[in-house]
Parts: structure tokens; C-alpha cells; sequence
């Protein structure tokens, strides 16, 4: 089984919180975490994974250009997508300055994909996913492995 | 095995709406449907559920006020929803007047009471839920019994 | 001229930053300024205002049951809301815990009643409108009484 | 004064949307309409502007990439935004996929760049802004329309 892990990052930021969150999908035993930017993935890659994990830094309310072109290029394999996992996660400047609203233009994107999504768990805050501004921070990066073993869990258990 | 499809209807639409999606829910072996408005549903119906499907008609571009306070009040209860299956549905009077972001609005609801979140199926539209203008006609009951269906399968597919 | 301050208020956190923003409105002269709550709000209050500046803490996302009601219940004076300034604020226990999405639910219900929508201006923020978590802070208090300013002086320019 | 009409269109629907709205924005003595695709626009279009009217085909739920990348490069000028008039457009091939979210998507986006927010007025559809499944009926033309003239009639008010 398989989760990939998407981020695009200019400053290195959501690259980092991407990386936390990879750490809690390869926790999980028989389930293998693939860690890619926008440039780097494939449809291939969307294909193949039985789970994706996405994430933003926050431009202008919703996810960056560089990540929505991905979900647009794609569409070919929409019908190929439904019942996968999807979850998501934002870096900003601002404290309130759109991480949720970038976190939900992803939810949109992974719902009309035909996915099953999930948010951060309960045991981390649970919300919309895992966000915060600037470089993450201990906490944020505790938030992110659970997280990304929550998407994994869930893809074990409805995939074996 | 339960889901709680919960509506709250001033003019009857939404009502109809939610006995479609019922209708789906009890397609399912060992699935059994329980039909509330927001009027009669209690804590307890939450709790006992595995899944909810809710739908509101649209006021003002989020779900009624007579929906959200069920959500508002049962906060008590919130660390006991995780991982139940969550859905939405609305019925509106205008075309873009606001079915989408009231669907959006149960959806947030659902994620941070830490539940995983399905929009209607690929095989009916393939977004965020299951809506219509006025009184549901053919092919949106149709779609509504997909979504049942879907959510239903979902709980089957999890909880045994 | 006239701007309403509305607000939902529990814990009295939201209240107190009504209070921030009501000061940024009584600072331009020849507009008044009332603070209601949702208890005390009238059909009338929102008739006779040129601006409404509306918050909500975040219950499950969007703006709570008992604001929501006061936008249900008012509908039959939507008509003659065209026009009027509307701005939002929120106040959330959670870092990225729903005050983006619950300042939206506000701008959304806004934009129904055939409003003209501001955030919080650039000198502030330059985001969806004011937000803090818990009671606001010195900084937060400096952005509301920018906002409330902002809604006055527009309300100004448009009405004289 | 001044107002651009954007868009990205891949159909020619896009388009056909944004010409109706143009000829609402030229109905308005004194306020000229420039009309532009994204591939044509420049920064300086913003900034020379007194009000943007922006609208895409509805990609996975919000602005198609090609738009979010425009407002993405033009940050360095955001700080020249505040004041101007927003307002947003979208069409889409499925009733309720994503045609709101995608309007919402964009005002997002101009509420960040400080701008004030318009959707379609209350003698049109009195909602998020003006939208229609693939190309526009005669009823979105003349909805298109009013949307034209009310962003310029406000600029008109607001620098006259």
C-alpha cells in the first residue's frame, strides 16, 4: 500500500511539514510513503497510491498556483481515483490568513476526485488538517505524524 | 450497523431529499437507516450512529440555523465521532444560490467532529454531496440513493 | 450614518472584540455606532444601518447557531439590504480551529443579502476580516479598530 | 475610471460570460472596460484598474490554475490593490460542481489583495456572482450585464 505525500514549497517550509507528515505514514507497517513536489509527481503517482496527502504554502486564500495545476492536469485520471484517501496541509505568514481556506480548496479538489477525506484527528486538534505559519514548530510537527498515520491506517483498513 | 440521515425541511424538499438517501442507506445488508429531523434527533443518535448523512435547504449560504445548533449543542459528544463516516445534502430555490457552500458548511461540521468525509460517488456526480433546486426529480433521487449507498458500503467496509 | 456592531458572545471573548471594532467606527465622525448582540438585535437594526459588522466564536466551523438564526429569521428585509457595507470577525480557541471559515460563513450570508463585503484592510492584516484566539490581545485590538474605521469611512463615501 | 474583465477560458464559455459582463461595464458613462484573457493581462492592468471582474471554468471546485497564477506573480503590487472593486464569474458542466466554491475562490483572493467585494445584485440573482453551465442562456446575459454595470456604477460612486 502506498501514500503519497505532495507539497509544493517555495521557501522550504511546507517541504519540512511535509516531511513530518511522512514520518507518520511510513509508522505504519505494509504501507509505504512517497514523498514528492508538484514538479516531480506523475499521474502515475496519483494512480498507484492508495492515499494522498497535500499540501500548500498559503497564496491568496487558496493553494498555490503550482499545486492547483497539478489537480487540473490530471483530470484524465478522475475516474481511476474514487475511494482513495485524501488529506491536506497549509504553511502561511499570517495567523489568519487563509491556511484553512488553502486546507479546504484542496478537500474540494480530493472530493471531486471522488475521495475519502479526513482531517487531522481528534487527537491531534482536530480540524480541517494540519497548518502553521512559517517553519513548523514541535508541536506542529506531533500534530503531522498523526496525520499522516491516520491516512495510513485508514488506507490499510480498507485496502487489506 | 447504522446511519442517521438527519434533515431539517421547512417546505418538505429537503425532507424528500433525505428519504432518497434513506432509501440507499437500507440497499445495504446489515446497514440499518434512521430517518430524524433536527427536531427529533438527540445525542444519543449521534453516538449510536456509525455514519450521518445531514442536509439543511439553503439560508443564506450555510446550512439553516435549526441544523447548526444540533451541531453546536451535541459539542459535548465530539471526542466520541471520530472516524464515523460524515455526508451532506441540500435543496435550494436558486441555481448558484448557495447548495454548494451549505454542503461545504455540514462538511466542516463533520471534519472537526474528527469524522471521514465522502461526497456523492463518481457513478452519480462526483462532488461535494447531493443537491437540487426545489423538489428532487428523477436523477437527483437517483444520485441520492448512490450516496446512501456509498456511505453505507463505507461503514460495512470499516466497522466490520 | 450607522453601523451595527453585531455579535454572538458566550464566553464574552467575541463581545469584547465587538467592542474593539465599535471604537474604530465611532472614530469617524457623523457615523454612529450601535453594539448589539443577538438577543437584543431587531429587523430594524439592520434596516436603519448603512454597515453591518458581524462575528461569531466558531462552533464546527461557521458562525454559530444563534448568529445564523438572526440571518434566517431577518430574510424578509433582505430586499432592502442592497448596498449596505458588510465585515466580519471571529474569535476560536484554535490556532487554525475555523475563524477563516467562520468569517467566511459571515461574508457568505452578507453577499446573500446583496451586500458590499470588506476584510480587514491592508494596514491591518489585509485578510477576510479581524480573528483572534481567546480574548484579543494589543495587536488584535489595533486591527479591529482599523476594520471598524474602514466599514465607516466606506459607509461614509457611499452615503454622503 | 476603469474596469478589467478577466478570465481564462478553454471552451470559449469563459468567454462568451465575460463579454456579457463587459457590456454592463460600458453601459456606465465615464467608466471604460478593458477585457482580458490571462494570458494577456499585466500587472499594470491591475493597477491601472478601478475594479476586476475575474471568472474561470470550474476546475476540481475552485479557479482554474491559469488564474490563480495570475493573482500568485502579481503579489508585488497588492499593496496598490486596496479600494479597488472585486467582483467574480464561473462557468461549469455540472449543476452543483463546483461553480460557488470557485466564485468563492476568487473573492478570496481579492479579499487578500484589500479589495471590495461585489457579488451579482439583488435585482439579478442576489448572490456569490454570476454563473452558468456551459454557455451562458439568455438570463445569465442578462444577469452577466447587471453584474457590469453594478462594479462600475461603485467605482464610479467611489472615485467620482
Amino acid at each position: 500500500m502506498r501514500v503519497l505525500v505532495l507539497y509544493f514549497s517555495k521557501t522550504g517550509n511546507t517541504k519540512k511539514l511535509a516531511e513530518e507528515i511522512a514520518k507518520g505514514v511510513n509508522e505504519v507497517k505494509d504501507v509505504k510513503c512517497v514523498l514528492k513536489s508538484t514538479s516531480e509527481v506523475t499521474q502515475d503517482d496519483f494512480v498507484k497510491s492508495d492515499g494522498i496527502i497535500a499540501g500548500s504554502p498559503v497564496y491568496f486564500g487558496t493553494m498555490a498556483a503550482e499545486l492547483k495545476d497539478v489537480f487540473d492536469k490530471f483530470v484524465g485520471i478522475r475516474r481511476q481515483m474514487g475511494d482513495k484517501i485524501g488529506a491536506a496541509f497549509a504553511t502561511s505568514g499570517d495567523e489568519t490568513g487563509g491556511k484553512e481556506t488553502t486546507i479546504i480548496s484542496i478537500i474540494q479538489a480530493f472530493l471531486i476526485y471522488g475521495m475519502i477525506i479526513v482531517g487531522d484527528p481528534l487527537e491531534a486538534t482536530g480540524h480541517y488538517g494540519v497548518a502553521c505559519i512559517g517553519t513548523p514548530d514541535e508541536q506542529t510537527a506531533i500534530n503531522a505524524v498523526k496525520l499522516g498515520r491516520r491516512v495510513a491506517l485508514l488506507v490499510k483498513k480498507l485496502k487489506s
